[in-house]
């Protein structure tokens, strides 16, 4: 598998950045699904690229087009009528121009290099090719109408910024997760604005910057994953690094566990009189042990490494003359990938928990 | 899939803690590949129980049982005859009285509780049952043949104990990679002693501690692994979340790149006169750039939680009687389980890394 | 799995009969391969609708328009240029009006009950949905690919109508496969005459008739294919009984095995003293011994069914008043589906073997 | 996959012909699942070797030890406490001096000399190795416990020799199904004299002899499997010409439907009165239409070729010599491979059909 993900819940995305489309099919959404095409249009825009000061200049409607699999029931609801589903948003604000020089120099930190290792000079590389953030829209598309689907079964998949450089909103409260207000998404607005000035400030000095992104599933039933390599994290992890920039992936404490000692990481049964459930009181575990869902929120962070194009100039090689020289990128890029991730981490974790569930509770 | 892994090189576990034995069942080596007994011994003996201080008391010989597909060619030497081989190692120090109380007080940290939710009653929890660390004994044994197979290739795992608790070894210099001396793997030997300390100093409390392995691989070619979710991470993180208690991966500078600006992460790339290759001065990609390996060293780190089972009382919930309760785990368990999970990396590595090779290139 | 066939050249399908089109994603054709636009267009004009009068009377163009992952590099020439290529044909003469009754009373020998069983009632099976053999278009574009990939490396696919009704044509001779003469595809015209004359025959009388494919690879080198599940056998059957209609698949002697003598069935090996390869005398085994190729021409027969959509009225039920009642079906169908399916097995062989090859020998 | 099958219910069958045991591992089975233990080696005892004048003189008891992942319960029956099981018989009557020639002259119509293409020379091919009849005991385990897990749903599997050379049996009455009386499982048992007859005819002259083994499967219900590559036919067929010696498969009328008009191969369906059922007056569908289940019964049957180790000389060629030579076979074979088969191909199915309803339906 490569542009596919999936088992049950199975998304292939094509297309490319600077062609005229890109798309995704969907195998295995259960026939007679309704899609809510106002939401689905609602989550495009969280990424949707020119919204911002904060992301590349390239503006992008991203309308998703049904293209196979779906019938219009009634104003901004299409159903599902097949097995695989294709829809697609067009490319309409596309500068070739700008990757010319970028086919013999390789960009530091970019797949331009490797790609060519591993796929040969004829693979399309502009736009920066299948490795381009754009490949994650119709991955949106995916996620949205998995969200839609988790919501039906009362499972919320929210998520903010947790940190940009040094500069951390304060992080979710693991047993009681409270979604940010959208827009900028964080929990606390004044270290969103430091935030906005840390990326201006990278966006001014012809650089890029980090940043972390926390997510949380609540309402998600215990029982879920499995022991071994059917664990949840297992079954998550592929997608989540299959995000471009993401370089680390931890669950519940994650990293921060291995400061602990067990007395403080262990997190104490109880049971909720008001609920008659299994409850822990704190939530180390995020939401899952031993690959399986307990029924607490499932907390996951993500680490986006800053973009690699920057406008600075850096060295790198010339592959055509076989020598060291020095490189100056032009083009539109966002100065911190984070900000626009915000969804896409939702939408690929929406994705691989409904690849799971139907897993376990095929609906036909 | 679930106590299997892989697509190419497939392992499968079998067998659990409190059996007569537990197993693999291992298809897609070659046939004819030598497997060298004896250093497949030396690696179980890095995993076993018993052989340290800061290990569990239960010991175990861990000698690997050839059970089909395999042929004594010359003295310690083996060949692959089939597609499938098995092999088993015998479980001769088993207590299972020491977990009676657990059937209906669920361990807090544990998938005692979750194991019984996902799979009903009659699994067998008994030493862990499917969650158990023992099951990482087999994931050893199909380790140290991948290791075998890889170092034909010129191609090298290590790694060492980056940390227990808030002690930390010197990183590895990614560029520059240098195994640590076996016995207590860690580069640093003062700081090594102040982690036995820390390890023992928690056992004596009744406690544990956590910790992070950190491991690299040399001599990989560049253009292994693929776009999207064809990429190495991704390729790897589902058998490295499949080691029990592991609660984050990164990958290259991993979640230290949210830190960093573009100018400071990006590793510039440059012709190294003396091999005629493309390097980078800097190895903050961990060798992985766009899912695809560059040629550098890759670097991994993975985060450890605390062992759960610790000595002191726990506030739990007896299932049965349907009330919280309180708890004592008995039992013999690793105060830090860092320790001997450094081999079982390197063996979850290699068994991921030899399955992405044989897919680019079979053998036969 | 679903559309979806394969696991190295993984083959979707999307869109349906009555929808404004259908089209077929590629993963995994090497990037930079080129494929031959005419000879594809050439290849669809063989199953295209409307160019006969033995086929159906709905007509259609069946010109493939890349959508994604293709360039053009000369005329009548384009290059994959990402891993997953994604190409459509138009739906021009779609008459929906003709499927209306279907809805409640399902056509004997259809899918149109079972779709509905499985489905549920928002199954788009405008057309025959997912059953139509529109279906086969799209097989037919990722065959005809796959056929250009297995031409350059000297494998060739070709097919004949073994039989229509009891009328047979002459056998392949099974070591020196001789390909027909295309237009209406047998080896003796006389009795492609005759099959010619069963079909209108049947189609006068308001019936259909079922009949028999065989198809030959000839350049196929020995050791393709693997023991037991991995037999090339289990390897090509799932997409040979994906093929709308077909009841039964059989290689080499196939059920005429059944009938024979060891003595008589037992290919005779010897060294073929010209070529100095090992040969058999005899191809009872159709070039597969133990699932893997011998290097002698591969045998595949299929049996195709009449034809279900006949315009004599039949018995059924109506799933809305609960109670028997009569069908009469109208619309445009095939007398004889075996025609038309000729270029349909051979794109399902191509795409098979291809799958599997590329697995032994991934070209990058 | 190789010696695998399956993506829910997970068959892997290890060891070969002439090791101490051949096993097999199964993953998928829900926790709790009894297996009745004396019911599994009724079972195997009609595979088993040596229980008649019809098979092979070499003598198994073939009794199924465990090894993984169940316990006692009561007696007589196990109960499933893991996700893997594992199950093994030993092989107590190996001869391997009988192969010994074998090495170097491939036997005519066997896998000898396609393994060794495949494999290379280290590949174990005493007794067969992975082509060994041998392998399909293990199959029947697995087989015998999903037909155990079947009839808990209502599901019966049965089969009889449909012909052996050109004497057949009365066909099943497709839709009334009666399964044959054991021992010699045929409808007629007149019939089956003259097959017995035909086989010791053939085996007093050195010879072996084909046939065809028709299976029917009763009680399953509408709606299983699904349409194009999801279809029945299509996951059912990879283990049924998995199956050593098979070299056709075909459902319900099968090749025969080539000879049909359409109004005589299309099932009329109805009501019935009694069940308030949708049934058909006729069964030429096999109980499958569109690659799902109508919930009348379905239909398998299976052509084998003869036996190609035969008494008499054959031509053959020396490998190390590099020329033609001839061969006479000593060692113990079965003269008719079908009697045997009967048992192998109701778990062949059984294992099929368990694989694609707890995908459907998973119970855990």
């Amino acid at each position: 598998m490569r542009s596919t993900f999936g088992k049950n819940l199975i998304v292939s995305i094509w297309g490319s950045s600077h062609e005229p489309a890109v798309g995704v099919n969907i195998e295995g959404i259960p026939i007679g699904t309704e899609i809510d095409m106002d939401a689905l249009q609602a989550f495009m825009n969280r990424r949707a690229p020119g919204n911002s000061p904060f992301s590349t200049k390239r503006t992008e409607a991203d309308i998703p087009l049904p293209v196979g699999g779906l019938k219009a029931k009634a104003p901004g609801i299409m159903v599902v009528t097949e097995d695989c589903i294709s829809l697609k948003i067009l490319n309409t604000d596309v500068k070739s121009s700008d990757y010319k020089s970028l086919h013999h120099i390789p960009r530091p930190g970019h797949a331009d290099y490797t790609a060519r290792l591993r796929y040969g000079d004829e693979i399309n590389m502009a736009g920066g090719g299948p490795f381009s953030a754009r490949m994650t829209a119709p991955l949106c598309i995916a996620g949205s109408i998995a969200i839609q689907m988790l919501a039906r079964k009362g499972i919320e998949v929210c998520s903010h910024i947790y940190s940009v450089g040094n500069i951390k909103d304060v992080p979710f409260d693991p047993v009681n997760i409270k979604a940010p207000a959208a827009d900028f998404p964080v929990l606390d607005e004044g270290r969103g604005e430091k935030m906005k000035e840390a990326i201006l400030e990278a966006s001014n000095a012809s650089d890029s910057i980090g940043g972390i992104v926390e997510a949380a599933v609540v309402g998600l039933p215990g029982g879920i994953g499995g022991a071994m390599y059917d664990g949840i994290e297992s079954a998550l992890a592929p997608i989540l690094f299959g995000i471009p920039a993401v370089k680390g992936v931890e669950f519940g404490s994650g990293f921060n566990a291995s400061l602990l000692k067990g007395s403080e990481n262990n997190d104490a049964f109880y049971y909720d009189d008001q609920t008659d459930e299994i409850k822990t009181r704190t939530n180390n575990h995020g939401g899952i042990l031993g690959g399986i869902t307990t029924g607490m929120p499932m907390i996951i962070r993500l680490a986006f490494k800053p973009t690699p194009s920057i406008g600075r100039e850096q060295d790198s090689v010339d592959l055509e003359k076989k020598e060291n020289t020095k490189l100056t990128i032009t083009g539109r890029h966002d100065p911190c990938v984070v900000v626009r991730a915000v969804p896409v981490v939702e939408a690929a974790i929406a994705v691989g928990l409904m690849d799971i569930i139907l897993e376990q509770t095929p609906s036909k």
